[in-house]
């Protein structure tokens, strides 16, 4: 029996806490003296608080203090869903984003930090809304750390479980101190490189204001901008430099900054996925800089900026744009697109299918070409210098097979509005990996708002499922989950 | 050590064969009084037997009677080149492929039963060249057939793995009595197809040198034919279907009818793959028919015609066209581009990724799903209703992983010469996965005449690559295959 109590129980409380952080803009909104949306604000807080106390209050009695991984799956799925059809009143109340679809659409892109949006004149929104946008960012990317490195692990998904040295159960009540502490830190972490990242792009010359949604957009590998022109419209060597460096710290394990701070700098260098993220970001910034110099750009420092710039912005995911890639040539541009489907480390805010499952399918591939030819002795996968357990593979293989059919899926049903192969699974690919700006319809320059509302809803939940590691949504799905 | 002198003695004998089967089209252009064409097969035929008779007694007295699993791979891998190397030459000492270059991409798409072509006038080419280019899909699948069936599964590679009781090892000597008995059931299987096929194509109008050439392209899921305009050349509804259904026969498992003609017909409707790919070639030639209705053909009749057709050409990577895809309705596009990733079935002459790889990673992700909430119990994947071996999974990542990398890479390289994503990532598509036509410049009604010729090379290479199951000949790429 899935015991939707202890769930409701715990969602109430998520809720409530998103709920407090739209005190933010709604202060922004009261000092911009923009009625209309510190009333969105209001009806959307007043009545979700009300109902969240009220459902907390109901439900405790009934709560266990086991949470298994039945109710772990829900829950998460019903937080990221509840989150964003609550954020996405303030959109709809205050009437800068008429349709409801187009609100959801926002907000989920927001929560789930993939940044596609829907708006076509970002310049004309409120900055109280404009600041709630990527406000959603930095709280999605900070619910993904939370969970891919303290809770999917224990429920027995995704890469970070190469990391767990015994496996502690499917049950919360065991390590659940372990689990609030570990996330602690993580805040701790995430908070820190927040107020570092401000204060260098305040430094260079932006407003508290933009230095505060820019560093949001970055560390959650969101990519929403309060500027049409993304990244670009500052047109600063230094901002790009220092944006590009935090995209990348961004697309980085958040475990591995714990291990630093605790002086484990060995654990960093023998870590297989931290090399690899760094050998793809490097080299694919230097094949995409020679491969832009004296073509579209002059310089090589110029054509390295641009590079860098692009190669981590589409690497971790971020989606922020300082130049509209999809008017490059078309080798710069296939260079992206194979990025695309590698994205940021396990344990990341990054999105896509993680450098740790591209290195373990690669590894496991010319194991077993070796194995063709040398049937004696034992070929082990290695990763961070120790044999890997066949689990682990089995469970990237298993992860890769629903990434690509939730591609192949959402590419579909876009196809369905007739749009071209290019436009259907680039939005596809861009949804699922939580990328944001794709290729032709919905290039760097482009937005989601042309699509039709049930391909707008489909493109919602094909960011959830990315996001979510496509696990822990489509188990879901599987009847026997609900059976018994 | 690898022995090449018994590499040599055995691809020897194999090219020998080959110029042999040149003596019909040599009848061909001696019977249409071709003075030149008769001089480019004799020019041909004359020095190859020569040289294949001297290496052939040279190497004999070095030969082993074991070939170890190394040498499998090499011999395979050069029997293809040697054989496309060789059969491209009376296309260019005829003069009627000028180029080198293009005369092996045309006869290398031949022999891998690709059937991508860079001619731009294919009415204009004489009977006997166009036979030749024909026979070479013929030859090619036979090939297949009996490496995929009998050869590749004693060197452990290739789907048909699961299909061994037990592993004879990596030696010859053990199972040749075996493989010679398999291959010349196979042999009887493709020859019987072949008349029958060419009879009822005569039967239903075409004189018999079209029956034949249209025989082996489908036979061999090749898709080379003697008209321009393809099997639409026909607009026959008689000649459709029957292409349909033997393309349908054509990628299906040989060893199926193998064991239908012993009468076991249960191993048959247990069969996984077998199910799977009537089920997949059934389920898209409905949707397909739905989504043209009214559309692009008038009457579901005329549809379901058209439906099956390309459902068939492109999921058993045949490649013959009746209608240009390419000019379709989106979805319906989309679904063609799906069907390119699956393929034929493992042991028929079919490209692509496989049914039974596509069905076993299916299968193991749902697998992977239930263990997330159930812990208890063994979770195991079934084929054919037996548990699968865990290597077999292995071997289908280790797989999936290469056909991938070989995707990107190839995608890479076409795309430097500034031609757009869907051009180059389908040209890597359908030469990797031997399917021929796709979309874009390289769709149905176009040809690869336009590619630079470093292009023609690495897809000429992508090609072998794709149809040698990808593990044979990257396993040759690997360090350690060539020490000690
Ligand atoms: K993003
Ligand atoms: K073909």
């Amino acid at each position: 029996m899935i015991q939707y109590s202890l769930i409701f129980n715990i969602l109430s409380a998520l809720i409530a806490i998103v709920s407090f952080f739209m005190f933010i803009p709604l202060g922004i909104a009261i000092y911009g003296q923009n009625t209309e949306v510190v009333l969105a604000f209001l009806y959307t807080i007043v009545p979700t608080v009300v109902v969240c106390v009220v459902v907390y209050l109901a439900t405790r009695p009934y709560r266990r203090r086991y949470l298994r991984a039945k109710e772990g799956f829900l829950l998460v799925t019903l937080s990221w869903l509840a989150a964003s059809a609550i954020g996405a009143l303030p959109f709809f109340i205050s009437g800068e984003i008429p349709a409801y679809t187009d609100a959801f659409f926002e907000t989920i892109s927001g929560f789930t930090t993939t940044g596609a949006s829907i708006l076509t004149d970002i310049e004309a929104m409120s900055p109280a809304l404009l600041f709630w946008r990527s406000l959603t960012h930095w709280l999605g990317g900070m619910g993904i750390v939370v969970l891919t490195v303290a809770i999917l692990p224990i429920l027995g998904v995704g890469g970070a479980q190469l990391m767990r040295a015994e496996s502690p159960g499917p049950t919360l009540e065991k390590i659940s101190p372990k689990v609030a502490e570990t996330a602690k830190i993580l805040w701790l972490i995430y908070l820190g490189l927040t107020v570092l990242e401000t204060a260098l792009l305040m430094f260079g010359g932006m407003n508290l204001f933009d230095a505060l949604t820019h560093t949001f957009g970055t560390l959650a590998t969101g990519g929403f901008s309060p500027k049409a022109a993304s990244v670009g419209h500052y047109n600063s060597a230094y901002i790009d430099i220092v944006i590009t460096v935090f995209m990348v710290a961004a697309g980085l394990n958040f475990g591995l900054y714990f291990r630093a701070l605790q002086g484990r700098f060995r654990d960093l260098i023998k870590n297989t996925e931290f090399l690899a993220y760094l050998a793809i970001f490097g080299g694919s910034t230097l094949i995409l800089a020679f491969s832009l110099n004296k073509v579209v750009y002059q310089g090589f420092a110029e054509s390295l900026r641009y590079a860098g710039f692009q190669s981590a912005t589409v690497l971790t995911t971020t989606g922020y744009a300082t130049a509209d890639f999809d008017l490059w040539p078309a080798f710069s541009k296939y260079i992206l697109f194979f990025l695309m489907f590698i994205g940021g480390c396990s344990g990341s805010t990054g999105g896509g299918i993680k450098v740790i499952r591209i290195v373990t399918l690669f590894k496991q591939a010319v194991n077993e070409m070796k194995y063709l030819f040398r049937h004696k002795g034992v070929h082990v996968v290695r990763i961070n210098g120790e044999p890997v357990r066949k689990d682990f593979i089995y469970t990237v293989v298993g992860f890769f097979t629903l990434y690509m059919l939730c591609l192949l899926v959402t590419t579909a049903v876009v196809s369905t509005g007739g749009y071209d192969l290019v436009t259907s699974f680039s939005s596809a690919l861009v949804t699922v990996g939580n990328i944001g700006p794709g290729f032709a319809k919905v290039g760097p320059t482009m937005n989601y708002a042309f699509y039709e509302p049930y391909i707008k809803w489909v493109l919602s939940i094909a960011m959830l499922v990315g996001r979510l590691e496509v696990y822990t949504v489509l188990v879901l799905l599987v009847p026997s989950f609900w059976r018994r």
